[in-house]
């Protein structure tokens, strides 16, 4: 490959009530707020250099504008627009200076019809990492992966290891063989990237990484204490899938962040994915805790990189259910 | 009053297979086991300096035995057993020798028809609280507390505070003022009993003491690598009422027990008990989290102290219900 | 005993800047502010349902006004009263209304010299053990003793045992048979007072409880991230004696406060207290570190209660020395 | 570059006494022992796929015979060697075959006389991330780094920057603009490789990965239960450099391992490598405690690849000193 993805690197989400999405973004789980106007709010953890890996922009609707990828250099995003329109997807160039506080970016809709993002140069802001007198709430550290339900997860996991270059830590499958779920990464992570079978293209969640498992009961404890109680969706607990401690929270608009710490390495060549079965009672939740049905069912709408419309959704491929131990 | 009740100190829980508790309790949970023979395992954490806080008597069926209370001294049972005789209780001896590691000891059946035992001698045994190679799964420190499910919560715990010299740290009741659920203590933590408005007299759960939070998760996930997924029931999560980090597991005879951290000091007489409605979401589960149906019906049945058959069960006085915001 | 000493419960001590003292105790170590004058302060725990366990008083120079220990009820005071005056101790009475806060005082120069005041009404305050939102720095729940250097060991514990009804814990002999050291309580854990032979009489320093371990690094972070870190005199560590993960600080005006967390319970009346041979390694610290030198050498002056002026010291009786492990 | 290395990923330590080592590595650490013959040990930790990371071997001295690099692929050893001959450096070839477990391995004496090692293969095992129940000690995940005592810092970090494609996360420098040590990676954290001014070539310390602070206090409470408090030589503290919270303990035989939580994520091109002035007392100790002795001036000698005797070790270029702020 002519070009090298780095990393997950950031996310924007139409929100319609921006100053409800800094009371729970930054007044309850901690998040610092580098920059905002009247339109945006421009959000960066603390181990984060960067000026920022959510943006949150006021909307009439909830939806997701992108999913951004850093890349190593700009010329990778040429030959990414290359990749892109043999393959067949409708890019799109915002230029620098287009886009405040990012370079020049490429817009793709990918093979699920997901909004990606790439980029190479975004400015660099203060590290606060040992500013331990500002950690609060959840002591959020980094953005960590995306986790998008798409119609055809076979299709969109092959497309991203060959055509992209991600790999593959662990998988689902049914006992048909079929790929149920993917999770690939650039980084050396468990993902940057994860694809369940489902209603699509939507973004499941946005992850974000912790400092230990304490900052997560912590976090659960301050969002009660603000009244925050029902933005708790499901943990917390361990995946047996990834190895993570996680809780999922909804924020005032419905999008779905997942907090997360505790997954693994994943520098090593011949580390070979691991397989879960779809009925395996381990592999959501290691403790063998079922998740709510809104975890399954609810998920963001993304937009068209062209038009600024939502993309329409297809079902999911393969058959919808939940795993049979949970009925 | 003439006598001092001190702790909450052991129960006797009846189990069909002792092989199969053992691996719970001692290979999963880190019980230490003091001493065992064919008819009983003993069990103790590792702070206490007492010969056990539970003891697993081989049975036909599952059934609790007694709930043990230690008192300042021999003399003191003379007093209660005074004090049971007067208000029309049932009592039995059991003289010095009788019962193995503990010394004289005097069985009631409480108002409610909870077999209670009381003695002031037990044997001591080495304390391991600072033999840190020995801690294993849930680094279980100590008993805690009692909850029973009785049908007149007020009247139990009225004889409790009035006779007995119980203080109450926090109580729930409901929008007609009825006492659905009370917290009573004599050591100073948030409690030694607690009664819940329920099918009784059947003990719910017994609350042990673990060092920290992140000893509650895991053993959530050494209980699921050793197969033990389905005994957690409810958890991890803060109490509302306590304040405590908890998780309910239940044993391989479905007797229930709490793993327990972070109620607070209750040790000053003018401390205010703290009242919960029992519609408030909160209260349970902090967090706002739903307990299982399981957690609410399901609790052991309590054995008579004369005639060691099972006692019989009346339903709740107030009429049974889960909160309203769990519906 | 015709009277019931609760705990210990707030100190005062004499500052010489208000506003550097607030700057460590309430933005860097999260202590809760109740109120505040031009001349004082008054702190509380998260968990602290009355006013305060501390108040700062601006003075001239560092000393120790008193150490405040809660009794049942105002009857107790009288019969102490009684008590210090016929062991020929100097008594003053604070009536109602002459302190902020706190109901009628009775203060003693005790045996040793030290500053003790006795009262048993204080306002109450908001407790705030489940405002998570307002948890910050070391999350301070509550006092949980004192510990003061004074000439003659054996013959202050001897005095609080056998007038004051305190109970030994642990406590610390030389190869002689003499006791260096003594752990005593009132309430229910390792100690609301403990003893240290030295040059007496003098405060070595306040204990706080904190809720967790990860409290104690934490704050070390958040000090060193304020350039606190020379306020950092020893530790985190494990004490062997009461088994404490512990932290040593030295306050703006040199005042010494530990954060403390995971000792025991101390219910039982049959519990035997715990000899430690002054020289062994683990007795301090359990992990063998040895403490610094200021660590021995540095500590509060106290003052008289009736003329206000520091309290003359003297040399501890038995030969002042480090455990010679440490040589 | 033709050649990709992954990540450090094994050492082999002589040590006097398998039985003392294995005591202290698997008993008390928690290490995994894949398998042993009289002559070796062969350790994992939890988190590790391959067959060790650490070996052990029977040897009459203590002595390091060589630090391992995993690569790509085994066409990256012949590229290595190349190099590594091109630039003056004796290479050594062990066949597939020669070492247990290990597939074709390249030896070589590196610029500041390091007995480094690359190699492709190695055998794996099972992963036991989720066996919780084997969980014990430090609960050791895997190799995190190597750091080493060298004469020409400069020379060593030019070299592993430039020619095998390390990239520099931190650094700290004198007065002068001299760099006194280098934090390198290939991987994606902090480093696979440290060097620090001082005698050399010799190993300072083997870095082991922990899955949270908690497991670094429990790992001093657990060698201090089984009498290795003297092996504890600093910490538990937290780097001003890396922010890892640490601990540095002593083998039986003098080698030292560092235990080590909470670095960050180096993933970015563009992040800039952070410096440190040698006189900062927070880079080494973000809390200031000084560093004792023994941890600036004893480290473990090093194997000569060809001759299998002791490296002649030479003094540091920079002049030997610890930071003027310990004075």
């Amino acid at each position: 490959m002519d070009f090298n993805i780095i990393r997950c690197a950031r996310a924007i989400l139409h929100v319609t009530d921006l100053d409800a999405s800094r009371k729970f973004y930054v007044d309850a789980l901690g998040f610092i707020e580098t920059e905002s106007d009247a339109e945006h709010i421009y959000l960066r953890g603390l181990e984060e250099h960067t000026h920022h890996s959510l943006v949150l922009k006021k909307a009439e609707k909830p939806c997701v504008e992108t999913l951004g990828y850093k890349v190593q250099s700009n010329a990778d995003l040429e030959a990414l627009s290359l990749l892109f329109e043999e393959e067949g997807h409708q890019t799109k160039w915002l230029e620098n200076g287009e886009q405040h506080a990012i370079g020049r970016a490429l817009r793709v809709q990918d093979i699920s019809g997901l909004p990606l993002e790439f980029f190479a140069d975004i400015e660099p802001a203060e590290r606060l990492l040992q500013r331990y007198d500002l950690y609060k709430g959840s002591r959020m550290q980094r953005i960590d992966h995306f986790n998008c339900s798409v119609s055809d997860v076979e299709r969109a996991s092959a497309f991203y290891q060959e055509k992209l270059g991600f790999a593959c830590s662990e998988y689902t499958d049914t006992s048909d063989g079929d790929i149920w779920a993917a999770w690939l990464h650039r980084k050396q992570t468990v993902h940057d990237q994860a694809f369940m079978n489902g209603v699509g293209p939507r973004l499941h969640h946005i992850g974000f990484w912790l400092p230990d498992p304490l900052a997560i009961i912590h976090t659960c404890d301050v969002l009660a204490s603000m009244g925050y109680g029902n933005s708790i969706e499901r943990g917390p607990g361990r995946h047996g899938l990834s190895n993570a401690f996680f809780l999922y929270l909804r924020d005032p608009d419905g999008h779905r962040i997942e907090l997360y710490n505790g997954d693994y390495l994943t520098s090593d060549p011949d580390f070979k994915p691991i397989r879960w079965d779809i009925n395996d009672p381990m592999r959501q939740t290691f403790w063998g805790h079922a998740a709510p049905d809104c975890w399954f069912n609810e998920a963001s709408a993304v937009m068209d990189v062209l038009t600024g419309e939502e993309v329409e959704q297809k079902p999911g491929k393969l058959k919808q259910h939940k795993p049979t131990f949970v009925i």
